[in-house]
């Protein structure tokens, strides 16, 4: 498809570009050309591509284009647990509600449950989502189903996924179509024996490749991980050359400055998740500390099981509602930034090079922001209005690769929303229902 | 208008009722019954009122009735500065960037500027707003022309409003009209001489009514108290009689136990504001240990420049968020206590005891929740998703005193969205930009 979008504000956040007026051309998969004012035909003859034929011309009037959100760390498959038990203390939840679930869950009831947390990430504008859980080949179809990018991450651990199934992964998803990625990853330092560990790095020197964590996300790991091997997680995996190549760490809350240090010096990304760590009481990453010392900071919801929900909007208010409080400081990470990790900073890390930003070449996943809501009036700051009063209501268009899969509140996914939720009904019925029924 | 609404599912909030399916029938700007499952012919003979004509009927769906959130701390004039100043130190952005434009804010400027606020509140299903502000007349007009209910309270202090205005709105302003009531109140102790102090708890006393105020907000609002009465801010009130016939603080961040004490005592109510103590950073209210000593909690947006967004899905994941950060306990105010919060205690606190629960008799402020967007999905339990993954997204109706204000993203209001913007614009132009250019 090839489409016009004139009359729009466009915030391209290339370079600290503010939002200007312009318009934007799609052509298939990337976009053509963004621009200033309105094209003069003089353009048109400029372009490679003349005589372009429109599929579809959008009126924007007057509203927002901007870069989609990536949602740097989730776990896509949970939604059949969000709200089946809040409000409890951490090990509780997971021991005696979460594990018990997830070991019941089949690929496809992972695959659907998915499917239910895409249609979610549309209606936030988040165009990526950067998945961590545990049947990636299922997980890569729901994905290409609904025509939602995905970058999946090796969850190795002592139970359930070996360094070798991710190396499989890694070889296969890599290659699996234009809207499928893998990573190499393992769920986290206090799940994964030493020797498991060394695999894990063995693999990112066999593929010079960045390595992706949970990392630090409780002062309870931390503290256990001191008792085994008498350093922080992060200097003990860093020891045994784990980031040699990069990656980055979920969570990321109770950090040290040597810490810090270690991430700036192997350009590691630190991936904050402050709607999880709030309803989880795991406490307030050092967001400006990361900023200080350079080290990029992209923004995830985490999973539907710890957050409740899958919204950008929320995650940036806290990203820097919470800096604040932390620091006791109202000029703590201003607005600007916190669109910067939730769009650029995120893309990068995913390894989403072509889905940064706003510009000639790049991949067409972009939203459209109603301007026109009460909540954006008056426009005095665009950028600030988006992290401090936007929400999902204000997100009227979510584009993918160029395709418009989810308009004014309309999805236009292959798998309509009904069924997706009859679905999950049947697989709750199946395993939440029947699970309580046995206590 | 009678208005049936049929195949909903209720969630009444009276004595701690969990969700059932039923209908709900609006007679005027009452409910006229509320109950489980469908409506029998038998139930219409009983009924007080026979063979009741609908001038609609409703068909929800599946979707939740329930009562509509209280807004119970707000200053809804300010929406102008929204965005205008975000990111600075308080005294910085109270002195040179609110306090000047809002010195050239004419009582008409407040009232358009009021009416952006309350498209706003309509969005996120909230039916009632506590607003403190400027110019009451103004005010209330604008609620009236919007068909919102309100209830203002006094902003006494040294500069601009006097307890002799307080005390003429106080008489005129409760004789208003069945959407405006007025309460006591002054904007806070360092606002306020120590003899307009006096002369507001004399009001208190000569109407034996509650009085409201700013309370505890930052740290420094009490450690000046200390320094001139060598008492914490509600500790010297109180020692004026001002709180003998109740009332409440707003924000009440910085509490000592003896404060939460005489909250108690007094009959007081605490009114948690966390989107703007967030922003601000000026700290997190001890919630859980108002909810220990049985002190009534309700929820505020504050106004838009501090907040910037009026949205009560925000400030209730964050009053439970914030306490669980806080006590560093996952457990700390549940779901359910802190929808209580939003609606039943907002009320109660306000003075709106028609307006707490649904129920045959009260007040028809309700709202109907889309249960079929993907963050409602699966419907584990629905108090939880309401909280913790809820948004405007789910608003499909706003009803206040029987008026459908708001259905399905459209408003109907008797002001236009779109006229109410051109004329905010209008103001920003007059204001904001001709300031900006003085600089």
């Amino acid at each position: 498809m090839n489409i016009r979008f004139y009359n729009a504000r466009i915030l391209t956040m290339a370079d600290g570009q503010e939002p200007f007026a312009g318009e934007l051309w799609v052509q298939e998969d990337r976009i053509l050309y963004v621009g200033e004012g309105s094209v003069s035909s003089e353009i048109y003859e400029k372009l490679p591509e003349k005589c372009i034929i429109w599929d579809r011309e959008i009126d924007c009037q007057g509203n927002l284009l901007m870069p989609g959100f990536k949602n740097a760390h989730t776990h896509s498959g949970m939604t059949l647990l969000r709200s089946y038990a809040d409000d409890l203390p951490l090990d509780q939840w997971l021991n005696h509600k979460i594990f018990p679930v997830e070991a019941r869950m089949t690929p496809e009831d992972i695959a659907e449950l998915s499917k239910l947390a895409i249609l979610e990430y549309l209606t936030s504008g988040i165009t990526a989502a950067f998945d961590m859980y545990l049947t990636p080949e299922a997980i890569a179809n729901a994905f290409d189903d609904m025509g939602m990018r995905c970058v999946q991450v090796g969850a190795v651990n002592n139970f359930s996924q070996s360094p070798a199934l991710v190396e499989e992964m890694y070889q296969k998803l890599n290659h699996a179509g234009p809207l499928q990625s893998y990573m190499i990853g393992f769920h986290g330092e206090y799940t994964c024996s030493r020797e498991l560990l060394e695999k894990i790095a063995e693999l990112a020197h066999k593929y010079k490749a960045p390595v992706f964590t949970h990392l630090a996300e409780t002062e309870k790991e931390v503290a256990e991980c001191r008792e085994r091997y008498n350093m922080t997680p992060l200097a003990f995996l860093d020891s045994l050359g784990m980031f040699d190549y990069g990656g980055g760490g979920y969570h990321c809350v109770h950090m040290t400055a040597e810490d810090i240090a270690i991430m700036k010096k192997r350009g590691m990304y630190a991936v904050t998740n402050p709607g999880s760590n709030t309803k989880l009481a795991s406490g307030i990453a050092p967001v400006t500390e990361f900023l200080k010392a350079g080290v990029p900071v992209a923004i995830g919801t985490d999973g539907p099981a710890s957050n409740n929900c899958l919204d950008m909007f929320r995650e940036m208010f806290l990203v820097t509602g919470l800096a604040k409080l932390r620091e006791k400081d109202a000029a703590a990470v201003d607005a600007y930034e916190v669109l910067k990790m939730a769009t650029v900073n995120g893309a990068l890390g995913m390894g989403l090079k072509d889905a940064d930003v706003l510009k000639e070449g790049k991949l067409a996943d972009m939203i459209m922001i109603d301007l026109s809501r009460p909540n954006m009036q008056p426009l005095n700051n665009i950028p600030k209005n988006l992290v401090y009063s936007g929400s999902k209501e204000n997100v009227i268009m979510t584009m993918i690769g160029g395709k418009i899969l989810y308009e004014k509140g309309n999805f236009h996914t292959k798998d309509r929303p009904g069924e997706i939720y009859e679905r999950v009904e049947k697989i709750k019925k199946r395993i939440i229902l029947a699970f309580s029924d046995e206590k």
